[in-house]
């Protein structure tokens, strides 16, 4: 079944006049349509995540495909009910850059290739060996269904079937080849000797920091490079890829990294305070985790308040970031506005 | 420690008259220079295995840089004493389409990429939940050493860092993009939905069928299938993805491919057979397993003569695609006879 387009329907009640409105005077927009701005990123929402389920359809291997188990066990994480947001990020910041010209089938397919690597950090990271985490978006993780052998290898093909979906992007090679570098390098350990410096360490580095870290309290300077590691670097990369799949130019891309950045780091810091004031009925995933386990997380360091304090003005840099896009950077923005005020 | 260059001296004491002989009588010199093949190929396995530590150690991250325990977890495995194939098979393949003209620096990088996929298969392997395997190329596993949370990260972090070394090959964007194509396609479970068809399944489907076919008694269609698939694909990307970064035509590439496929295989079946007939002190890793655990293996369905047969057999069909080439396939082929004839 192919599932309907909710921005056609999103689109046609909307007079056209409103929408030049919207164009050209962002700042009255946002203070006058609040109501409306809620509807546009429902919309959004609704309309990414369900571009992402028929892309990741399309690209999975089918269930009765052999080997089954493994092909089973990646279906099962990846249709978990995730809520998009790489993909997500990663489409809004190529319709930003590229605007109605965008092929947003292939676009779709990158925002794919993110998920795949989320959900891949996912699996493993519920691991019996790592956090044993049985309940994942309110459903039995992928080991407890289909044993840790399974989980461990669909974890990696799930890694692997992102940089197959990398290789096949319908943009130009170089463009290919700089998507290639910027994930990878986000999902690593930080960068090997001979790679260029000064990147901070990615996902696994941040995996395995916060396993270093355990037991010992946490300090701001850790609790900060661990979020910007372990999620705050592929966040980044949805929106750098993104632009870089839209072919952004070297200026904007530096500017869609610092938005990635700071839009990613409170998009942790919220994670982080949902985790303390929420149960697991509400967050689909055993909730307190972190607190029990004496992890590092910015309401430990810096409290509730202050943690969504920080969140807002992070928010404000970010927003910033994107200045010199004018109002094509509405949607974005709302994307990163709601992921600091959602309650799960 | 810059390692000296052993082709250097392997250059040094052989005339120009005889390497023009060699050049223009590839069949002559197979029946009146047996002796001098064994010490070419024995110089082209030490070079290449030099070459391939020289270039890891430059791009694997150092042991003293953040986080510490999946740094050393890593180089610990990939620092074992592996004999470096299937970086040798890539880099000699680059070297037979360019000619003296080849990068070789940064062949050898692709090559380490290839190293670094198969290190990451071994340690999760290795790993309680799946083999439980405790040694290694005469060495402790990865997870006996650093724990299970580590060896699963480690084996996440070569597999990325693997792409990583492949967004900066020195070849171009088109290269590139094939290479990571072919590799990601063939350490996959089998291909999804919507990429090309009728690709067989990949290292990580192999491994899964391994584990799917436990317990029932091997077939001969089997054993293939999971042959192909579990060492059989990675060793074939090897060699295409070699001809890819030297920017081989698709004809070449197709030979290649088969080249790979039947000489990926003989591989294989020497490895089975060696698995029954050596002990653990020569083989550097626990014997027997195979048989033990009752794995689909080619002595197991065909018994060992047919087995050694087989492998001679795939052999001359791999030295046959390679016929085009002339005696610039030369060192590929002691290559490929070394890997049926090897006793460890």
């Amino acid at each position: 079944m192919r599932l309907s387009n909710p921005m056609k329907r999103f689109k046609s009640h909307r007079p056209r006049w409103l929408k030049m409105h919207f164009r050209y005077h962002p700042e009255t927009m946002f203070q006058e349509a609040s109501h409306d701005k809620q509807d546009d990123v429902q919309a959004i929402l609704a309309y990414g995540a369900a571009l992402t389920d028929r892309t990741l359809e399309r690209l999975l291997p089918a269930p009765d495909s052999p080997p089954h188990s493994i092909h089973r066990a990646m279906r099962h994480s990846i249709f978990a009910g995730g809520k998009r947001l790489r993909p997500l990020f990663a489409v809004e910041t190529a319709r930003m850059i590229a605007g109605p010209s965008l092929d947003e089938s292939s676009a779709a397919e990158l925002g794919c290739a993110l998920e795949m690597i989320h959900t891949y950090s996912l699996i493993h990271d519920d691991l019996p060996a790592l956090d044993n985490d049985d309940l994942r978006r309110g459903q039995p993780t992928c080991h407890v269904l289909f044993g840790d052998a399974i989980a461990i290898l669909a974890g990696d093909a799930l890694q692997t079937l992102a940089f197959q979906t990398i290789a096949r992007l319908a943009c130009p090679p170089v463009a290919t080849v700089a998507i290639l570098a910027d994930l990878a390098d986000a999902i690593s350990t930080g960068v090997g000797r001979d790679l260029p410096g000064n990147l901070p360490p990615g996902m696994i580095g941040g995996q395995v920091m916060d396993i270093e870290g355990e037991g010992a309290p946490p300090t701001a300077e850790l609790v900060e490079r661990i979020h910007r590691a372990k999620t705050g670097a592929l966040f980044t990369a949805s929106v750098v890829t993104g632009g870089h799949f839209a072919q952004a130019s070297h200026d904007q891309i530096a500017r869609l990294r610092t938005f990635g950045e700071k839009a990613g780091l409170a998009f942790q810091i919220v994670d982080d305070v949902l985790d303390r004031t929420q149960d697991s009925a509400q967050l689909g995933k055993t909730a307190g985790k972190d607190t029990a386990s004496d992890k590092a997380t910015w309401p430990a360091v810096f409290g509730i308040d202050r943690s969504l304090h920080d969140a807002r003005e992070l928010v404000a840099d970010a927003f910033a970031a994107l200045a010199p896009f004018g109002s094509a950077a509405d949607r974005l923005k709302s994307l990163a506005s709601y992921v600091t005020t959602r309650t799960r």
